[in-house]
């Protein structure tokens, strides 16, 4: 995989720069801490989603299975932190969700299209990082786990987009998703140089 | 399995009487809708403790295996209401789980434990009333499914109570258990004869 590729697959506004891994690398299993928090709160986004939008069509079912595998990961992300001898501390989030966040809107049925855009921008952002962790990493488990990763998140990007698109308009869909993607390159600046998996 | 095994295994203080399957048969949909709904909670329940008491030892990995399976049940309960042509309408629950929670005290560490104990003694009194259903239901399938779920069900029971176990003395937990038992029962009254998985 390529990065322009990746980029033009994920509906990113701007891919990460070559830099980032090299920013964060002294502070991996920071990064590694942070991202097994995420898949966690990735479960919680999904299955809070199934709460509020149970009677929508297809929804419950698909992202029911966005929770399992979301937990999945979680669970996973437990065993790399053991292997590493890492324990799973509280740490401070990156910015980046909540900004995120507040770019939805408060009214629906908007506010059911901007969840589920939002929702897969963060797996967007989430996958194209798992990318460059998978190609940069030096222990070659972690590495092919990252692989892994990349292509189950990617499945999710989709996922909520299509949904979206099952919900909207293509139309409205694509302007919308732009809107945000310049929103979600904000939101990821807005971390500063704070050691993260959707750190600046 | 014969009811007053169950009872004994389970720690319930009370056992469903003989007429509860009487009482709700006519309203076999709108169980299985609130079972449906029920899975759903479950799932957000161990979720959100698993977000609470992430560093327990333990705990985040049995949890997040309890999230899956639930989320798998509610996606196969899903299936089960297709296959009867129902749709999971919004349901206004039995005041049962409510009712539960109220007792769980607000202090740590006693509040984690309440937590753990509540989560457990609601598994066994679901459990108990699906070992009901599947020795009453008609179709063959749904029974089926009921017995698969009434061993699934024991097993988070066990789970729970156990990881209460890993971190309080058992005389602790057992009294607490028994206390709470009394609260389950008075719980399971409160909803009358509205037809629910947890009505009386």
């Amino acid at each position: 995989m390529n990065a322009p590729l990746s980029r033009q697959m994920l509906n990113l506004a701007q891919p990460t720069d070559d830099g980032w891994y090299e920013r964060v690398r002294e502070h991996l299993d920071l990064i590694l801490i942070d991202h097994a928090h995420l898949e966690k709160r990735a479960a919680s986004t999904a299955l809070s989603m199934i709460f509020r939008y149970t009677g929508r069509a297809g929804l419950a079912r698909q992202l029911s299975a966005v929770v399992q595998e979301e937990m999945d990961h979680f669970s996973r992300m437990l065993d790399v932190l053991e292997a590493r001898g890492v324990e799973l501390v509280r740490l401070e989030p990156a910015p980046y969700a909540s900004k995120l966040v507040k770019a939805i809107r408060s009214e629906e049925p908007y506010m059911f299209m901007d969840k589920l855009l939002v929702a897969g921008l963060i797996e967007a952002r989430s996958c194209e990082r798992f990318a460059i962790l998978s190609e940069n990493v030096e222990d070659p488990e972690l590495a092919a786990f990252y692989r892994e990763l990349f292509e189950t998140e990617a499945m999710h990007y989709t996922l909520y987009t299509n949904l979206a698109r099952d919900h909207f308009s293509r139309e409205e869909v694509k302007a919308r998703l732009q809107e945000l993607a310049v929103v979600e390159v904000e939101a990821l600046r807005a971390g500063g140089d704070i050691p993260r998996l959707h750190s600046y």
